[in-house]
């Protein structure tokens, strides 16, 4: 029988996929499964973007335009203008999710065997990504100590050598829910200038910024025109995680010029999502408003629940919709497989994200779990008492 | 300033793309341009697919399955079984478009610097997909005389080194137009059991067989489960080119679960667009009996009159809509160049794609051009008209 490559045997596999047939089991014998596992928003798509669905006139569903068409590209460079992000549509790449322009990037930057470092813990599929392109992880280690914030530049430094391409971020993070303050993005720029870097920042979570803070994009930096590539998405800002569209965006022409071949290779982006989330740039801001309201009342609801569990730890979250909590516990994976198979609350048990998948360094955030505030605030409290219950039970084995 | 990655440089850039400012420039003249260069078929896409958009009722547009949905994949199956290819669904995962499908396929079977051996010519994407993902393309040459039908073997056997880990066919194909008789796909089938490699078939064109020919799948060849990856699509089938809809199907386990790793870094394939393709598969028959039937008539029709032209050749496509044509001239693209720069016939010319694109070997194919039959048959005789009084004031410049 012909051998799987190697790649494909050391591409990660999904840590939550693995619970799946264990939460299906529980569904199974008619056990509540609460979802503090995934990103999946439930906030309402945009009525402005499924009506366009509704009311397109298609006759023949043809290919689009490799890099998205020329108007819906100038409607999103409009759509940055008033976070102070000053580009055009001909620096933007219409992409099919924030997944393939990560690909897209990590293609034009780095060759086989070059390396990108990026702080953890740090969005698992990154690794999947990489190891896709040939190329290796880099990670320096942030600490929930201080909620994840930027690592000391020298720990940057350190890991630094002729194959360093790039350093790559989320900000907002997932899964660490830290927005980078301006003057760290100022160090990073000021570090990828001194060592001719590129510094590309997963920024799909900008609108996820709470207690009157703003995000910082590096796009805004002036001097970093060169070396600044921005990866992002309509996926979580419009809850429409499904209709994988996503961004890169540069003011570089040659990755631009680069990125494109590897975008013709594959054609076009899907065309109904298209029209989807070109109407979804109209959204009114009000819906902006009420979803962050929302978001930080479950951020609120969340911490203070969780506040009230002996021996836990937790990452204040000032963006996106998760945050890493430490346990008083050994294993996570096994407490999360726990949860599932053998523990239930009046009918009721919790998925969680074991946390040592978004970690590269073997070892590393064993005792944490991920948890996604994409829920209604009465059931993320009916989940944190479930939790609670949970850990008492599981300490005493 | 950051340096752009060798992978990158290297990625081929589409040959028509050269072309696109000409064609511009040409229609501001206020030319008619006839497209004989793309493979956008004119067909509309089956009424029950563009109503199932119309008639979704989403209101959350969510991550859909990584793999599509259980239902969308049986269904899957059972289309398959007419054509003698019996699969369940547990042997297909869903992907974006059928570019995908071999972006994972690569990376599932080769590593890089592994070596994928390709008859020429090609479609030129596979070298996009095979940069990208660190792999080498070997080209085994193909030849117009005998309209493109299998090499030798002996030219396959020549080629396989120890880092050879599949052999690739377009069956039908684009850009030859050739299909694979039954006995060539047996020829190839032992010559890869032989080997122990894997026998990759882009069979998108599967229903564009005519003259009473039947198509024959990888999939169908008894003691070939282990080697045979099939990749296919939504695009040509159901004129749905811009849903980006494809599978992966093989019943090697080993490979479905490592492709299944790839697909999960990147998520979801599009929600909306497998709405369409999944209501695409209850396409009345009586719709690909017309479909084929136009298609016939326009490959007649093209054939017929470019026989008028003295000192052409022709490769006789008996699948797909593409045919490849040998030019009395050196430089197919100058000529491609030339026709939409310089020349014009009663206000119109045409537009064709070079067909050095579609080869690996460098100086092959330059006296070639393709040409996709994919509109209606009066503006073909007039795009060839315009072809043969434009190749004879070519000539005599």
């Amino acid at each position: 029988m012909p051998v799987i490559s190697r790649k494909g045997l050391s591409m990660p596999s999904s840590p939550i996929r693995k619970l799946v047939p264990y939460a299906e089991d529980a569904k199974d014998r008619g056990v509540d499964v609460i979802h503090l596992n995934i990103g999946q928003p439930d906030i309402k798509t945009p009525q402005v973007a499924l009506d366009a669905i509704k009311n397109n006139d298609i006759e023949v569903l043809s290919y689009s335009r490799t890099e998205g068409t020329d108007q819906f590209r100038k409607k999103l460079a409009a759509y940055y203008k008033p976070f102070g992000v000053d580009v055009t549509h001909k620096d933007i790449i219409v992409t099919t999710g924030g997944s393939e322009a990560l690909s897209f990037v990590m293609g034009s930057i780095a060759d086989t065997d070059d390396e990108i470092i990026i702080p953890e813990p740090f969005y698992a599929n990154y690794n999947g990504f990489a190891i896709a392109a040939g190329i290796k992880v880099v990670p320096v280690v942030s600490n929930i100590e201080n909620n994840f914030a930027l690592p000391p530049l020298e720990e940057f430094e350190k890991s630094i050598t002729a194959k360093t391409k790039a350093i790559l971020i989320c900000n907002p993070g997932n899964p660490t829910g830290y927005l980078y303050k301006k003057e760290e993005i100022q160090k990073l720029a000021a570090l990828v200038k001194k060592h001719d870097l590129f510094l590309v920042a997963d920024e799909v979570y900008r609108e996820f910024a709470y207690d009157g803070l703003e995000h910082y994009s590096i796009l805004q930096e002036p001097g970093l025109e060169n070396h600044s590539i921005v990866v992002d998405s309509v996926s979580k800002r419009y809850s429409m995680c499904g209709a994988r569209i996503g961004f890169l965006v540069t003011r570089n022409s040659s990755v631009i010029q680069t990125a494109l071949k590897f975008a013709q290779a594959r054609l076009s982006p899907p065309t109904y999502a298209q029209i989807a989330s070109e109407a979804a740039l109209d959204t009114p801001q009000s819906y902006f408003d009420d979803v962050i309201e929302e978001y930080v009342e479950r951020r609120n609801v969340l911490l203070k629940e969780l506040s009230r569990i002996e021996g836990l730890k937790v990452a204040r979250p000032q963006g996106a919709f998760y945050c890493i909590v430490e346990l008083p516990i050994d294993d996570a994976d096994d407490f999360a497989q726990w949860l599932l198979e053998k523990f239930e609350l009046n009918g009721q048990t919790v998925m969680v994200a074991p946390a040592a998948g978004f970690y590269a360094t073997d070892g590393l955030g064993k005792n944490q779990i991920r948890i996604a505030y994409v829920l209604e605030k009465n059931r993320l409290i009916k989940a944190v008492e479930i939790l609670k219950e949970a850990i008492k039970i599981y300490s005493q084995q």
